[in-house]
């Protein structure tokens, strides 16, 4: 394995290359590093340009269909004073609205797995979250103890300081861990890069370790950070990780607008507290956690 | 347990008939709830009619020696990106300025261990953190495997929304389940109550069942939540538990003033990032966590 990662890390050099090239269209270039986050606008003109690169695979037009949007949505509540009536709440409404699953603390797992199991809503938690700074170990005991609980799906959270200090074998093993106990159960993986805190760089890094990893998802941000999803890291994630690993978009999405151009940048899933609001519409005055 | 612990928080009305009086002096009076949080100025001043009720045990008077304080602190840092270096910076203040312990997050459990093992300085390190949400047989765990590593303390998050729901046999176990994987090691441990999540009469009721449980300490806040340690707070919280447990300030802790304010409120331990800056004097510009 050490070897291989290596080889991969190094070859994001390429792909950084590639992406640089990607980012520039005719005269307009956005540019690089913080340039991609923080003009939206420009990198969706891009994104048009080249949509088909990016938004293969999700199987949906201009103009979404909100039973469609809803399929995508993983209904999410996570604060820590969050009751067992909310999670009540959360349930009902992920079943009348179709979403695709519940996204909730360990100590909910049970409880929705009760709640939703005559249904087709699958009940996703989170594995070392939010800071992703427990051990390799007790993540994996996590995840286990999860699915004995019920979880279909499960958000794991990279350690952002050992990304950062280059250890890129303990990132790939961190990760690793945690798909293995995940698919050995036939439970879905996600893994929460937390964008807010990366350089576009460690971005790229996070999503090929990712993919290497075989987790099934990528994901931009746990909610509970520096800030949330944002259009350009959503296409920076799609374009690296390619159609056969998921992104999901999530942090701050708090209107169907939000959803629809996560969705149109490449995102697979939406990770949302606003969920009712983005399918029925309107100003949602949710956190967006 | 059941109905011990019932009556345990039955008898919190009486403490707080207690408190109600304890906190009108003369013909002032603080009121209750949020104005014990939100009046520090008015808690000092009866904190010094009754300092001799509030601040007994802690040993240290009006003037406070640096060493002393130093022994008070847990150094800490715990933010997702944190890298290896910055904990071997952490290690080496910790040794040179002698603070009660560094407080990391579990994964760099036994890199402290190891730098810090020729010394005084402990190795404490967080539970469940920074939400509290994980299950209790995985808070248990976590312990379990951060003393393998060499943690000294643990300082473990309460589940907020179960307690707000009144689940105190819940509440109970959570936190028993540590203390009692910590006390067969003779590890110390300190139960996080996140105050700023909590009605005062909320606060009671997390002191007591923490007392119930054997807890070493209580402690006031994460640092990841909305607010951090205030003196009314660290005053009520040290009336509740009495001299046979441990209060520690966290959360917000940025300077020298700051620190003898929680320390002559009743505080025996700080928790802080600042603490270099705090034994030093002079302002900081860290975030307090």
């Amino acid at each position: 394995m050490t070897s291989s990662i290596i080889d991969r890390v190094v070859s994001q050099v390429l792909t950084e290359k590639a992406l640089r090239d990607f980012y520039c269209v005719g005269d307009t270039c956005v540019g690089w590093e913080r340039n991609v986050v923080d003009q939206p606008e420009t990198v969706k003109k891009i994104l048009s340009n080249g949509a088909d690169r990016i938004a293969a695979g999700i199987g949906i037009g201009g103009e979404l269909q909100d039973k469609a949007v809803a399929r995508m949505i993983d209904h999410t509540m996570l604060k820590a004073d969050v009751s067992q009536d909310d999670i009540k709440q959360l349930c009902n409404e992920a079943r009348q609205y179709e979403f695709a699953s519940v996204c909730v603390n360990p100590c909910y797992v049970k409880l929705c797995s009760e709640l939703l199991k005559d249904t087709n809503v699958k009940v996703c938690t989170v594995i070392g979250f939010p800071l992703g700074a427990t051990t390799t170990a007790v993540k994996r005991a996590e995840t286990l103890e999860a699915i004995e609980n019920g979880a279909q799906e499960v958000d794991m959270v990279i350690n952002v300081g050992m990304l950062k200090a280059g250890n890129f074998d303990y990132i790939f093993e961190d990760i690793n861990q945690v798909v293995l106990a995940a698919k050995r159960n036939k439970v879905v993986s996600k893994v929460i890069i937390e964008t807010s805190l990366l350089t576009d760089e460690e971005k790229i890094k996070a999503c090929l370790i990712s993919k290497k990893a075989k987790a099934d998802f990528v994901k931009t941000s746990t909610g509970f950070s520096t800030g949330g999803a944002t259009a350009g890291d959503v296409a920076l994630m799609k374009y690296v990780v390619g159609s056969s690993v998921g992104v999901k978009a999530s942090g701050g999405i708090r209107s169907r607008e939000d959803a629809r151009e996560m969705i149109e940048s490449g995102a697979d899933r939406i990770g949302a507290s606003a969920s009712v609001k983005i399918v029925e519409g309107g100003a949602n005055p949710g956190s967006g956690y």
